[in-house]
């Protein structure tokens, strides 16, 4: 029985970080919201889901996986769950956990990456805010990028097996994880971003590398893989973006 | 060998939520920051590890937990990793992974509430960001707190095994993280979490029985829970609290 992945259609938002792990281990699964309803799928049978008044385990938010009968939420508890199967992280429980830290810590990022388009309200539009994410954009571009890709670039440098990937000695969903944060950024806040490689070395190998897998490469040219828009996690605002220099 | 919890002094902060299952379970672990540095423990230690140019394991931020020479960080991480060892986690790998869905989703309602304090930039005081925490308090109490609590009432209400616990027959470490959720609430935005208890009687139910444990109610006697304080995440502004009717 394919895995079933629920999130909204028509963006990447959060639901790309598994969907990555899903297309590099070359796993059967079904995009939901993005099927027909004569299937029984699209973004209502994701609504029925989360408005069951029995389902014990209702998520909060998308994403979610299926695995037959079980429900799993949170990008980084369904990677932590796929992991070993999809062969993309160690199956040594404790070395589980230690991966698990390091996709947490993405979870931030991301949750600070939606901010800076809507720091003060997200049931509001971005244009009802765009003052304040201004100001809270310029903060995460001048302390919260260098925090983090500077921590990533360290984990990547200390891992005793080399800089190629942030656990290990092999590709985990974590690798594919900082892809997706790197390519994203870059989309968001080009100028801010212009000379990353310079700055985090390992991390724009590791981007560049994960890129060219052939499972990765073939479904960033298929249409499963939609192209950023203003709609999801990583937007770009011009004005938002540091000024040019 | 004790656990070893790392985390910042002073505060009750993300700590808070591993303290609450360490001493629900009697667990033998120190707070190293709250240690003395004759002991080789205080806030020096964490920041050793933090810093170091050598260890692969480093976490992003506190809290982390050290059990012997294996280092995991984020809350959600490390209730799941001593879920089961303490008795507050089933120890069926599918039903953890269920568990931690209900965790993550308390980790990005604390994200929250550290946002309405600081909206705009972590790096700067309160002060200087006040006015943008008001906005976002006024959207976090009329929209946030009603769509968080309503869920966690709904997943009680919708427990099979009965609402006195969010998952299964027994506590879990969730139902600990619940009631810390109740009590920061109440701490940081007693006027409008003033009909708290009508709106989410199951939330408050399991708030109270949490208070009532005996492990739990002499922990909250003793000086190792340090009171709420405007250094942590839940903070009395009153400013940011909901005008009086």
């Amino acid at each position: 029985m394919p895995y079933e992945l629920y999130y909204w259609d028509g963006i990447q938002g959060r639901g790309e970080f598994v969907r990555l792990a899903l297309e590099e281990a070359g796993a059967d699964y079904v995009d939901i919201c993005r099927g027909p309803a004569s299937k029984g799928q699209g973004t209502r049978a994701m609504l029925a889901i989360m408005g069951s008044k029995s389902e014990p385990g209702i998520p909060f938010a998308p994403p979610f996986l299926k695995d037959g009968d079980l429900i799993i939420s949170h990008v980084a508890n369904i990677l932590m769950y796929l992991g070993p199967t999809l062969g993309l992280a160690p199956r040594d429980e404790a070395q589980r956990h230690e991966l698990n830290s390091l996709q947490l810590t993405i979870t931030d990022l991301v949750a600070e990456v939606h901010d800076t388009h809507h720091p003060i309200a997200t049931s509001k539009y971005y244009e009802e805010q765009k003052e304040e994410a201004k100001a809270r954009s310029a903060e995460f571009i001048d302390n919260r990028i260098p925090k983090y890709l500077g921590y990533f670039e360290r984990v990547l440098q200390q891992n005793p097996h080399g800089p190629a990937h942030v656990f290990g000695n092999g590709l985990t969903y974590v690798d594919l994880s900082l892809f997706q944060v790197y390519e994203g950024l870059r989309y968001a806040f080009p100028r801010a971003t212009a000379h990353l490689a310079d700055r985090y070395p390992h991390l724009a190998a590791l981007h560049a590398a994960v890129m060219k897998r052939p499972n990765i490469a073939r479904y960033l040219q298929s249409d499963r893989r939609i192209p950023f828009n203003e709609d999801g996690i990583f937007r770009h605002y011009p004005e938002l973006d540091r000024s040019e220099a």
